[in-house]
């Protein structure tokens, strides 16, 4: 049994589980808000703290060019840096290097490449992209990957996938290295913050079995399953506390998508924590769960909040939609946010209209509030041995959307 | 004695007072943040709430156009509109008219002019901008006035003055005839909602004396002396139950600022209170007070902050500014604002500087809960008889500020 991740749980191949960290526990399956530059966009700390938030993702890439890691480690690490005294997890860079960056070089060595902001040249590798996440103190450090594009030639995915487990290899030796010299251990005086929520609770100390970081492997292999299979055998022989299913969501169809995740799955070990990367609709993250995915992050819900399109129990809404005008009640009747709590339809589609500032803030809030209520309800009902009947709930809300589709990018 | 308004304590001729509204007292001398379309921008109401905001600003051509005057009225009034349910008070439409406006057509019965946002031709007159404001629900109504410019002849000052006085008749006539119009005596069901904070505090029901709006008249003049003093006389002769000096910071010197509160204020009746508009920095707001002026709005705060400008116990400071960039420590060690406890310096200016939403939030917050904080310093020092002392030290700290300098328009 893992000291990092303990299944309490099981319906069908879905888990309830704990992984813990060295800033506390957190319940899965989970809905990881990202916070790309050490911010989730437009949400105070605080707030995220009020919607049950136990674990957010920050962007190594986003963060290693600005304020730089190093920065960031001299401030005493990415937690007290931003004040969020929860769980972290840094993605490695490796998606946003190919997918950001200008002119880059993928050799065996690393990735040369050029800064989407200013075009200075960097260098990103397993080893360098492992001190950057040391640096930033990153409760779960990802390996340094190579997301394979979309699409590709098996001959390449296998190359790039090889190279991928090869990387991982060079990850975890750096990391075993390195992983003292994390900024929160060697701060003096560093104590956790407690919440006035916990402090109220009684809880005054979050509970931290792990006093390390840790680090999980990525699974590639473009869309090939025999692929996807090899490569989960080489990242799980090399041997991590966790494991990620990387590389979808990539713009291949939604079909092509689960089907990896189902040819993926059984090939990770049963008693460790599972995340699926950069995964997705209110519908998806309930069904990825259901096939036994553990964690997940996705900018959806904060990204199309910035775009005025919110998730509700009936379905994703625009509130610009002129029908929202005269509409006084709240955004989502079922919905027990802050948001729904206060604030009309009309007063929502007057902000996003008027392209205010308060727009985003208030969208985000909610849909981060619907995501992570969401996960809350799917946890729930693994406990009670009920997740079919969420799932077929979930499946006819989504069927009643006006305004479904991917968000781009 | 007024039942709108008591004095409760002097310090020179600095009052500490009350005023009576619809939705709660408002303890004066008081800085109304200004929420021109029904958002103070970026901040929350929750939040607005937390930082002891009792009285905020809105602005009627702004909402005019959007959603517009009738809109609000018929889903229950400003109040319910925005979830606001303290003090609210309008301005009459005037100044931005005035300022924004293309193409104004001004005439005895009212200006005419194309909104800024989309060039449709509108009318505003003492009748409709008194009408929109009895649709609002706010609890003090501004009375419709030409806003004269400067530079301005005496000649045009004096027209101008004179015009505004026969408009502040027309304004008080249409007030009394429609006052009952008020959308919010009108909801059935309607409550005052009660804070957490009032309800742990046992104050469930706010001290409400007036349960009408009230309607303050306006002092033009310009700047010069005799017009006025002539143009208070005239207003005070029409009779409000408060008055506005307006029609200055619109781009004279600051001691003509000056020149024209200290040449007005004689000449308005003692018992009753007295807003100074669009006015002014955190010094400023001191100074007025210590004149006896009860009321102040002012973008600065709120507009400085989105634009990094920072005011704090040491002076202004530029948060994108390079040497913040390791700064660990908070803001203002001095202030007890949210933001200031938890985040630092390096990290404000790290949001700042990534063009991030969350700078806005936390900037705004901070500069207003140092407004908020300055005026309870303000009244406490009036109760204690001790406002000579608060005053040389903000005349210090000014003197300290690096990048000082009024915010443009």
């Amino acid at each position: 049994m893992s000291d990092v991740f303990q299944v309490k749980a099981r319906c069908g191949a879905a888990r309830r589980g704990k992984l813990h960290t060295a800033h506390g526990e957190v319940a899965t399956p989970v809905f990881m808000p990202v916070g790309t530059l050490a911010t989730v966009k437009g949400v105070p700390q605080e707030t995220l703290e009020d919607l049950g938030a136990e674990i957010i993702l920050a962007n190594t890439y986003h963060l290693f060019l600005r304020p730089g890691t190093e920065t960031i480690r001299k401030l005493g690490g990415l937690h007290r840096f931003m004040s969020w005294e929860r769980a972290i997890l840094t993605d490695s860079g490796g998606y946003q290097v190919f997918s950001l960056s200008d002119l880059r070089k993928v050799r065996e060595e690393g990735v040369e490449f050029r800064s989407h902001l200013d075009g200075a040249l960097h260098f990103l590798s397993p080893e360098t992209a492992t001190a950057a996440q040391i640096a930033l103190g990153a409760d779960v450090v990802m390996a340094f990957d190579e997301c394979t594009e979309y699409p590709a030639q098996h001959e390449q995915a296998r190359a790039s996938m090889e190279m991928t487990a090869r990387w991982a290899e060079r990850c975890k030796r750096s990391f075993e290295e390195h992983r003292g010299e994390v900024p929160w251990r060697n701060v003096s005086g560093f104590k956790f913050q407690v919440s006035s929520e916990e402090a109220q609770a009684g809880n005054v100390k979050r509970e931290t079995r792990n006093d390390s970081q840790l680090l999980f492997g990525i699974i590639q292999g473009g869309v090939y399953a025999d692929l996807r299979r090899e490569s989960a055998e080489r990242t799980v022989k090399v041997g991590f506390p966790g494991y990620a299913i990387g590389g979808l969501s990539v713009g291949e169809p939604r079909t092509l998508t689960r089907e990896m995740v189902e040819a993926t799955l059984p090939h990770l070990p049963a008693d460790q924590p599972r995340y699926l990367m950069g995964v997705g609709t209110p519908e998806e993250i309930v069904e990825y769960a259901a096939l036994g995915v553990d964690m997940m992050d996705c900018v959806l819900p904060t990204r199309a909040a910035r775009h005025g399109l919110l998730y509700t129990s009936e379905g994703k809404l625009a509130i610009k939609n002129a029908r929202f005008a005269q509409d006084g009640g709240p955004l989502d009747p079922r919905c027990s946010c802050q948001v729904c709590a206060r604030y009309s339809r009309a007063y929502l589609r007057h902000l996003y209209s008027s392209n205010e500032t308060l727009a985003a803030v208030l969208n985000t809030m909610h849909n981060l509030a619907f995501y992570l209520d969401t996960m809350r309800q799917v946890r729930q009902s693994i406990e009670l041995g009920r997740l079919e009947a969420l799932l077929s709930e979930v499946r006819s809300h989504s069927l009643n959307s006006s305004a479904r589709g991917r968000d781009p990018a």
